[in-house]
């Protein structure tokens, strides 16, 4: 039984983008020496989502389209209501986005599971390890998990 | 290798409510005596949901709303139908919970996956653990299973 | 420490129809001989879900019928568009569903982790494993990755 934890540093260019996080997935695997077992991912952040789909812009698109009509940026969010708001208040610099965390809460795609085998992440043929950036851009963290022989 | 399992009890005071479990999660990877490694929290129901967001009132408000909008109480429900209904009916006591079971199934948080190192969950600084009631309060279960070194 | 990990083929009736996949999963688990520990369910595919709830078909219905107005098949797609598309492009049988990786996406729906305990997961009492297949029909994987004592 082997295991290994690393996470990585990323930043999408702006709001609602996408970035292709595969190639550090499986990186992570081989790095970690594991040839069967399982990988879990991990978003540390409650304003950007990890998403397994396949990468391809129009797709993409769309889904940022529909995400944006479900959850408008331009209704109000109580979060981002100073008036009213008390907890957890950054005087210096507090972002307006209350969007993304509804967003985020609706998609709830903060950690996966992944099997691996033969040293590698067991993907399907489309499948794409995708960080969503929902927020202004940030420096993201991204953790690795993998365990198993 | 250790792992172990814990199931705790709680209880949320309203529907469309929401209870912090973060320190109960910190206490079962404590009590786990696992360091590095991993902990899996499941949600045994079909009504409510777990999320991993931040704790402000008014983004859990705004969720709230959100929810209520994309999938309304008073809308029809065939699984609250009892003219046409025929599976898993409790005639003492059916609950009109069709709604919930819909906005469990969008949410699909039944489970995570959260990294441990040093002993600890590896939560964001604004992560937190929060279960979120959809149907009227009921004992609900959750539970942790942590493994690792 | 053991694991185990199979894959099983399963194919859907029609589009938008679910399949119950808990006995699979219990199979699984009982022939991983593991007693404690937990189970990775995961879907290697972009244009269905694996969800977790009641398999009554009431609820069901009223899931899919949500969906598709959360997602009308009828809106357009740049997915869909080859106009404009060039990416991943199957010359000889381009599929028309943009509609289903929205979907496939919004649910996040691709693993869970359920823990075992006797031999058995710890699904609660009104939980069924469900594929949601919301493409046209297709030879679909499911991957069952079983680890414990």
């Amino acid at each position: 039984m082997k295991s290994s934890t690393v996470t990585i540093e990323v930043s999408a260019p702006r709001r609602h983008t996408y970035l292709d996080l595969t190639e550090e997935l499986e990186r992570a695997v081989k790095d970690s020496g594991v040839t069967d077992g399982a990988a879990i991912v991990f978003c540390p952040h409650t304003t950007c989502a990890l998403l397994i789909n396949e990468w391809e812009d129009g797709a993409l698109d769309d889904f940022r389209d529909r995400m944006l009509h479900l959850v408008p940026e331009d209704a109000y969010y109580a979060h981002d209501d100073l008036e009213r708001r008390t907890q957890n208040l950054d005087q210096s610099h507090e972002r307006q986005n209350g969007h993304s965390h509804v967003k985020s809460m609706l998609l709830s795609a903060t950690s996966h599971a992944i099997p691996v085998a033969a040293g590698e992440p067991l993907l399907g043929r489309w499948q794409r390890l995708i960080l969503f950036e929902m927020d202004d851009p940030k420096d993201r963290q991204v953790v690795f998990h993998v365990f198993g022989e």
